[in-house]
């Protein structure tokens, strides 16, 4: 076994040291990931828009996807994912993304609500070396 | 190592369909398995009953026990619980709850104040293949 | 494969049966530690002290090097920290406390707001049997 920090999507971690933010972007520990949190950040400009729950929440998880597929993996690998809500009212909003971004068999879940830095979602992910699907 | 997706407690996954909630129920990761959070949902109704946090709590953790089982396991394989209360002054009756459903040696836990969709108490767990006691 | 329960840390249990709570300070499922949440507790005086947020998270990361040595690990096999803030105004004091406690590769990161029932900063922390430097 051996632990693998990952810290090298160049454009999310171009975002993240913007802001004096070091950490890892995910770390291997045997067949799982761990990922640090993510807000709906645009890798372009480095700012979260302003845009709605839903476009915050697609957007992260676009970034998600990108990496993921740095470390050769992709959304299907995702076995657990954690929101984190400004607005619980925007649960229907976030839900339908979940369902439309991702595939079934879906993974696991869990949403709550949270005053946040930035923005109007925090994602949290683990994923696996074997797809769940 | 394979990844396995189980959402398969029928009446868990009926409870959750009512919501258009279709995340797995739990998914397996080597020797660890990872679960989306529940609150309080009667299996029965598919609502979450009004009655206090140690009534709600209960039943969460009574759901999770019909989940565990339905994989081989049972509350003894869970390291590691966090719980998300709406109302903090509930800690001390969660704190003695927890006490009372699970026999020592515990398992790890955190507890943190939380807005919810619905109900006063969210709970995550992670289990391992072997038992903790 | 075994599931092996931590609660020997000395004063950390000592501290943490004062108020009650008998959760396992560490459990080791094959090569991933996970832990309970901690706060700034003083292991002396078994109060949370009224400083500032810097001083509370330096304490919290102390108790967890404490209790990381006693399993024969440190800091260095973190591979993910969970902070909860109740205050965000402290995100950037406690960003700097992050990067001057570890060292780089740092491990992943997440931080939320939270109500917390006592203290101003509560931390989890994930770890591997390897470190990640």
């Amino acid at each position: 076994m051996t632990t693998t920090v990952h810290s090298s999507t160049p454009r999310v971690a171009d975002a993240l040291a913007h802001y004096d933010i070091k950490n890892a972007t995910a770390i291997q520990v045997g067949d799982l990931y761990v990922f640090s949190g993510m807000t709906a950040i645009d890798l372009d400009t480095f700012e979260v828009p302003d845009i709605d729950l839903a476009g915050q929440a697609r957007l992260t998880l676009e970034n998600f996807g990108l990496i993921l597929s740095d470390l050769g993996l992709s959304l299907d690998h995702v076995v657990k994912i954690n929101a984190h809500l400004v607005d619980l009212e925007d649960f229907a909003v976030w839900n339908q993304v979940f369902l439309d971004v991702f595939e079934p068999p879906y993974p696991c879940r869990t949403t709550v609500g949270a005053p946040l830095v930035v923005g109007k979602i925090e994602i949290e992910i683990m994923a696996a070396a074997v797809p769940r699907r």
